[in-house]
């Protein structure tokens, strides 16, 4: 049995009943579910206080499970970003946790590229988000399930997804992938938080940030340096602001245009990550490999050898096909 | 006459109506009014493309008016920061220009400081959100008029205003005074727009940002060592924002107060400047001087000695003076 910790280290948890139901279907899949003390802790918007918050962080690090998955996220790490003990989280991770989250967690995760190169954790659900959901509301998507649990036995080596700009046929791209929600990685800048990398894969979701505020965040990466020095970037999910009437058809395809024109760094988008339901997991800090065939980019990984498989693009499925193939692409 | 230029760096104006009620005001006030070429200029959500911005900043730079009132905030500077010739517009400012305006217009503020310390735009109304309000929205105010009007004609030496907070009593500091909008100077972290002050006064305000937004912000400059690098720290108005459920009692005071527990930098409350209908004017970019009696704090600079006076605290109205003393104190 794999062992795994569900965790809240920003956001508290509005109800425990969502809690309850991740706890079940990670328990069905079959991982061994702890419930950390002060998971369902709660002070204000917070799941708990900073202490207690931060102590459950270096609790969960010092136990090592298999896997620490965080119940949501909100906001919350920024204020223990300062003072989290790195040395700990880097420890249990040479140990084999792989802690698991998005969206808040994207500080914690390259705050922890920012000190220790080469270590990974993995960008992907939340407990509550993903396997919390009521059938009601559609239950956990299979996707985004089939991906977690394929990661987090080691067995995921690569992602697929259909790029959607076009024109980046013959694509090939190594470097550490690093990046996660947009709003919180520009909120690192300029603090020790921050992981200087060069020459790496950028990934990039946010949501309800209108058009112009993404694009805002995306000139300060480029102003900063930081887009030119990558090999790539690639653009997940960017949905849930709504338009104005002032925006006279200005959306998100100006925003990537107004990047893409002051930049040779290829800007891909269709990355299925974000603030969606299908979502796959990407080993954040680790080093990958991108390639693209026509439309279609596979992402990457040196995984466990003894158990090297390639999710989503088997051996009956190429890298040419589309998205009538009737395999599971983790399309967007 | 004092001339005076209206100008669209960023957003689009959404009615004519506006600029030209601004525009007749400003003339009643005793401006020689101009509207520039690409005032009304309009591509999607900006005020004209971004080289008829770029092209309208530069020209009114060589031609040098005493005032350059942007109509309106909005976005589009971060998009002409890389292409800003910095020096034409230090150069109008040597050759007695003033800028104005506020929000969007802190890029251009700190940009310009990031490059030539010393030289000071102002930080004050817009010509839209101010001087163009109709009679049914209550027109003008008063003292962000007549404060505009005095630092317009050089007079303008000092703003009082209440302190909100307290404990600040016999306070004294001396510096540059920097800042404005807080997401868009957030904005300039890490790229070279950023104006590296230390010892200064920062400023400042947002509009629509949730406590937890403003806190990640104010986090993020402390993290980054700005604001333990401040001689003081004065906030302004931060409205706008949703409360949620999910807050649970969560609010600005308890942002503010997670800034004030990681740093001994004096962080005030109350200045008069902001998305709102008081707003002083600021010199961005100049050295003032802050004195706090009581809770009445003072804000000071040189000013044109021929003209020295005090705005809001004369002869007649001493530093202890209150809320109800009957003077025209920009009380917030």
């Amino acid at each position: 049995m794999t062992s795994l910790t569900l965790f809240s280290p920003a956001g508290a948890v509005p109800k425990a009943d969502a809690v309850k139901r991740a706890a079940k279907r990670l328990a069905q899949l079959g991982f061994e579910v702890a419930i950390d003390a002060d998971a369902l802790s709660r002070q204000q918007r917070f799941a708990g206080d900073d202490a207690a918050r931060l102590t459950a962080l270096h609790r969960i690090a010092d136990a090592a499970p298999s896997v620490a998955l965080a119940t949501r996220g909100g906001y919350g790490l920024t204020r223990l970003l300062d003072q989290i003990d790195w040395s700990r989280i880097a420890s249990s991770i040479e140990r084999g946790t792989r802690w698991v989250g998005y969206s808040d967690l994207t500080a914690l995760q390259n705050g922890l590229i920012a000190r220790h190169k080469g270590l990974a954790m993995w960008s992907g659900p939340l407990a509550c988000d993903d396997f919390g959901r009521t059938e009601a509301d559609g239950g956990v998507d299979e996707i985004t399930r089939d991906c977690f649990v394929e990661a987090m036995s080691g067995a995921l080596e690569a992602v697929g997804f259909r790029e959607t700009t076009g024109g980046f046929d013959g694509l090939e791209a190594r470097g550490r992938l690093w990046g996660g929600n947009l709003t919180v990685l520009c909120s690192l800048l300029g603090t020790p938080h921050w992981p200087k990398v060069r020459g790496g894969l950028l990934f990039l979701e946010d949501v309800n940030e209108h058009p112009y505020r993404v694009e805002r965040m995306l000139l300060q990466l480029q102003q900063a340096g930081v887009i030119d020095n990558q090999a790539a970037v690639l653009l997940g999910d960017f949905s849930g602001a709504a338009k104005t009437p002032n925006d006279r058809g200005y959306g998100l395809k100006d925003a990537i245009a107004a990047l893409r024109a002051c930049t040779k760094t290829p800007v891909l988008t269709g990355l299925p990550f974000g603030h969606v339901r299908t979502k796959v997991c990407l080993p954040v800090g680790g080093t990958v490999e991108l390639y693209v065939q026509g439309r279609e980019a596979i992402l990457g990984w040196q995984s466990d050898p003894r158990l090297a498989h390639v999710h989503e693009h088997g051996d009956d499925c190429g890298p040419d096909c589309g998205p009538d193939c009737g395999h599971d692409h983790a399309h967007h």
